[in-house]
């Protein structure tokens, strides 16, 4: 393996192409707290799907902030830590709300109880690989198109509800083994440049997890190394999340 | 708060206080891997009662190295998320074997199946709460003496069985808040300075805890941010404590 290639990946490359949305949103972003410093108290909210949740505790502590169960064992787990541990004075509150299974017409039907209600000043979306994943099983008919107005709405509303929330987008990601079939391209790359699409559009914080994932193969690991089944992420794999999130806003 | 006094901290002061055993076992040391690197393939087992179990999962995952239930929600399992990630390609194997409410001879007694027949490469041991909180309770009849003969018992079966072993013992702490009763010291104090005595004979990294989260606290931190009830470490007292470790033992 290139260590030196590996390294410098993780140090810089990720976080040089991370992008924060230039569009029509910027006078909303201009607004909330700037990246790179969550203010006193901010709420943190992680959405999203089995990579999110993460084998989160839902039933009895998902409205405890910062309790580990209730984070799951994912990169939400591994970004809270280092930022409570960073910031130990600043009250930062984070909570995790990914659900196993979801797509994105599942993230706009508890939408308002799940995101909305919740007032978070920080937004982290990770969705897209079961709306690819069911479709290729034969559950779900979702279209490309589909994708794309359907998370464009959910950001839509998110803005008109929560005006200075700054949004963290995160590229689904698929890498070549375990249950990731060939048939699912070039379609799930159409779906990471729509993700891409709506978050530039929406003035997001951009988490090229993808990217990322493929300079740490190409920097001579195994994709299993990473992603046991191509799609949920081992321990390491969730670290290495963490890690470019961190970077990537600047926190 | 004193930010820079705390990043000052957590950056150098505590790493500064780490110390590697000059005693006897320095042989036995010089022979292991060195500290700072681990090598391919190494086992690396963390044992201790309920602040290093963490929730693992005990039933059904216990046997699977670098599985993100079976490490628990603690310092193990953000130690091993950041070095698998860090040494990709070094196949380490992180394990589990804290059980919560253990005292030093609740490991004795579990020993040879829980720690010998594991054979790890790098062993990290944190016990001695539970000495003296059951019995402050009542529920345990232990004293200093007996803590630091169960304990160097306990280091010399494991160097006489695995003579190659990168000992860590990790400094037992209580924080002056809740559960903490003003009766445990100077008792909790002299317990400490015992395991520093018994790492120091061992050849151990010794990985100060106690001193850690007090020049957190000193640097203007409330000790409930670390350990709500004194004792058990929150998300962000596990970050730090898992950041420490890593400084201690240069990995």
């Amino acid at each position: 393996m290139d260590r030196r290639k590996l390294i410098k990946f993780v140090a810089g490359t990720v976080a040089g192409s991370c992008v924060i949305g230039t569009s029509r949103y910027v006078a909303a972003s201009e607004e909330s707290e700037p990246a790179g410093k969550f203010g006193d108290g901010a709420v943190v909210l992680f959405q999203g799907d089995s990579i999110t949740d993460a084998g989160r505790d839902k039933k009895n502590r998902a409205d405890r902030p910062n309790d580990a169960r209730a984070l799951g064992d994912g990169y939400p787990f591994v970004i809270a830590g280092q930022l409570l541990r960073q910031h130990p004075t600043k009250k930062l509150k984070f909570f995790n709300r990914g659900s196993s299974g979801n797509k994105v017409p599942d993230l706009q039907k508890r939408w308002k109880k799940d995101c909305i209600e919740m007032k978070p000043d920080v937004l982290s979306i990770l969705v897209g690989v079961n709306d690819i994943w069911h479709k290729m099983a034969g559950r779900y008919d979702g279209t490309v198109e589909d994708y794309r107005k359907g998370f464009s709405d959910l950001l839509e509303q998110t803005r008109a509800e929560l005006p200075k929330v700054q949004l963290v987008i995160c590229e689904p990601f698929a890498l070549r083994c375990g249950a990731v079939e060939d048939s699912w391209f070039p379609e799930f790359d159409e779906r990471r440049q729509v993700a891409a699409d709506v978050a530039k559009d929406a003035g997001a914080i951009w988490v090229p997890f993808q990217k990322m994932f493929e300079t740490a193969i190409e920097a001579g690991t195994d994709p299993q190394v990473w992603a046991a089944d191509g799609v949920h992420p081992t321990l390491a794999g969730h670290a290495l999340m963490a890690e470019t999130w961190r970077q990537c806003v600047g926190v």
